[in-house]
């Protein structure tokens, strides 16, 4: 097989070198329980707090706001209910989200709704971006909490967190955004937007999988998810992952510091990316133009089926997805396009192309040729198609 | 310093150099999203379901029945959850433990009470070991759940597991075991045993952290604890932390296949050190003689307390503890040694001493030594001691 075109980092990202490595130290060297009173304990428990003070340096936090999770979705998992039972006591019984989070919340919410929760879900417009307004006259008395992501996972658009926290924050109401495709990848402050609650995964910025952290303000009592141990202030119980912590820490430190000249670069790469696939016929990109984040490109092309074209790509070593690889296998349309107000048939035509600073120019220009290739390849034998073009079927899409 | 002699393996363990390797390699090498269609993916995703067989293998399951969890703490919440939610359903709300589990158990217990579940916890007797007669009189017809540990963790005493299971399977009643001091540690077969769940963590038997797995017997469906994405067919979410689970099946596979010849050793050297200790006036060891593991060691010193005692052990280099690691810090007496009958004083002079086959006789001799001069200072400056020597007070031990 040819070199390998690695264009799914939304989906995770190879671990940094200097994080393994900073894990096989971490490992071998602070193994103590940090719960020990003994040195080896206490000096595993001196990494994992100057892992905490270098990760909540990274979003602008307190290291105490910063506890360690197994990763994103059960850093969502915690925000939801910690928020939905503060709101609870208090007599409100109502969540706001949004239609295309990732699932991660969106399930959690459900089970949430078993237990007697309501879940309004807010549109996300065309452009998959929600609109501050359609979030104020959403609120009501009975509102709990509100749960935004940064960046939506499938076509990368960014929401106006700041906007949005804010207007939670007048009402009195808890905000908490799914960060998992934001945090180290663009600026985070959760002070400067005024977030609740924030979460984050370490396997989408080149850190070791099985670890994530959950941002929550001071002040703000956690519901635990894993009941057990007096680990990270009662609040989640385990054994500290120490050595994935410190690899962690690592890769967010890297990524944080690369920001300004790693979007650059990924910019004019999606940019090259975009203007490429934008020739292809009956094509269009997905989401707001402008309000995106640096490497997320999807779109749809009529008449193809979006596992189909994965498969081709991947015979010409592009690593590519339909949506999000947490519902890959899964033959129903994204919900995320359909969010966006996408008919069905068009959104299983969908691609996602997530770029990293370690893609190159003339990888895009390979995927590009592969993608037009291939597309017009299952074109040439699909029988929707065929409808499209001797007009049986009208054309959504715009040639 | 001195060599540093390890004597807390119950609260964890030096990663295996192997598991740390195949952590690495699965890391650098199979490092796509299982659940992505790409070659990529698919290869990280055979990785993850030979290491499910693998592990399955070593207690007699099924691949199918293994989900893979963040630790032993999740899976302990898992099981626990799903057992009431799946009794609620058939209108038995009572769950049965006992009062020395892991706090990953009693704490999610207690979580359950606040949802309305009734919760009964079995004594266990002087000797720390469940009466099989005691849980069969203690079932009811509401009665949805037992949860009994094998091995305990504070005293190493050995629960008669699958009596105890056969009685509740008999019963129609859901029995799940916290086994996370057994597994890797003794013969696990979940069959023979008879049991519908049962936890287990990597980091007790040389594993990495952060990982590890709960059986479930095929027929029983998991509530579960972290919603999201359909990994590990829809009962744990979040991107599979691929290279640990390798790590963890690596030393799962070595501490079995070393059961027989490490078990040896291990109770030689347990045996040679519970004479030593022995030999220490107004002491006692905790646990049942001979229902115990082959390294978990655990005493009372009268008139001292356990936490000086963990410190002046350290200067001389050897790594103890009082009782479970996940609690220090805490100044309560330990749960565990509350429940076999000891009064509050007498607890607090425990020292928790949990060796591995990587130790010796030297350190055993060691390790005696230190332990009976530092009972010996910290009794020449307790007033507690002057009050018991001197006859203010009563002995609760014998001489």
């Amino acid at each position: 097989m040819e070199k390998l075109i690695y264009a799914d980092n939304a989906a995770t990202t190879p671990i940094l070198p200097a994080a393994l490595e900073a894990y096989r130290k971490t490992a071998l060297e602070a193994w103590g329980n940090p719960s020990s009173l003994y040195t080896l304990g206490q000096k595993a428990k001196e990494v994992l707090e100057k892992a905490r003070e270098e990760i909540a340096a990274c979003i602008g936090a307190s290291p105490r706001e910063i506890i360690f999770t197994s990763g994103g979705s059960e850093a969502d998992n915690q925000a939801l209910r910690t928020g939905a039972y503060l709101g609870k006591r208090k007599g409100k019984t109502e969540i706001l989200s949004t239609a295309f989070e990732h699932h991660a919340i969106l399930h959690t919410l459900e089970d949430l709704g078993k237990e007697g929760f309501t879940v309004k879900l807010l549109p996300v417009g065309k452009k998959g971006v929600v609109e501050p307004k359609v979030l104020a006259e959403a609120i009501s008395e009975n509102t709990a909490l509100v749960s935004v992501m940064t960046v939506n996972n499938e076509i990368g658009t960014v929401q106006p967190i700041a906007e949005l926290a804010k207007i939670c924050r007048e009402k009195g109401v808890l905000f908490h955004t799914d960060a998992v495709q934001a945090v180290g990848h663009m600026e985070v402050d959760v002070k400067a937007w005024g977030v609740d609650m924030l979460s984050a995964s370490a396997h989408k910025f080149r850190g070791p999988r099985g670890i994530g952290f959950l941002y929550a303000r001071r002040g703000l009592v956690l519901k635990p998810v894993i009941f057990g141990g007096a680990q990270e202030r009662n609040k989640r119980a385990g054994t500290e992952n120490l050595a994935a912590i410190a690899g962690m820490s690592v890769a967010l430190r890297e990524a944080v510091s690369n920001l300004g000249k790693d979007r650059e670069k990924m910019i004019s790469l999606r940019e090259r990316l975009i203007a490429g696939l934008q020739e292809i016929p009956y094509s269009c990109l997905n989401g707001d133009r402008e309000k995106r984040n640096a490497g997320t490109v999807n779109f749809c092309f009529e008449g193809i089926e979006g596992e189909s074209l994965l498969l081709l790509l991947d015979e010409k070593g592009v690593c590519a997805s339909s949506g999000s690889a947490c519902t890959s296998g899964s033959l129903d349309p994204s919900h995320v396009l359909l969010a966006i107000g996408l008919p069905a048939e068009v959104a299983h035509g969908s691609l996602r192309l997530s770029l990293s600073a370690e893609n190159t120019e003339e990888e895009v220009d390979a995927i590009v040729a592969a993608v037009k290739d291939a597309v017009a390849f299952l074109r040439s034998i699909s029988p929707l198609w065929e409808s499209l073009e001797t007009g049986k079927k009208e054309h959504w899409l715009k040639k």
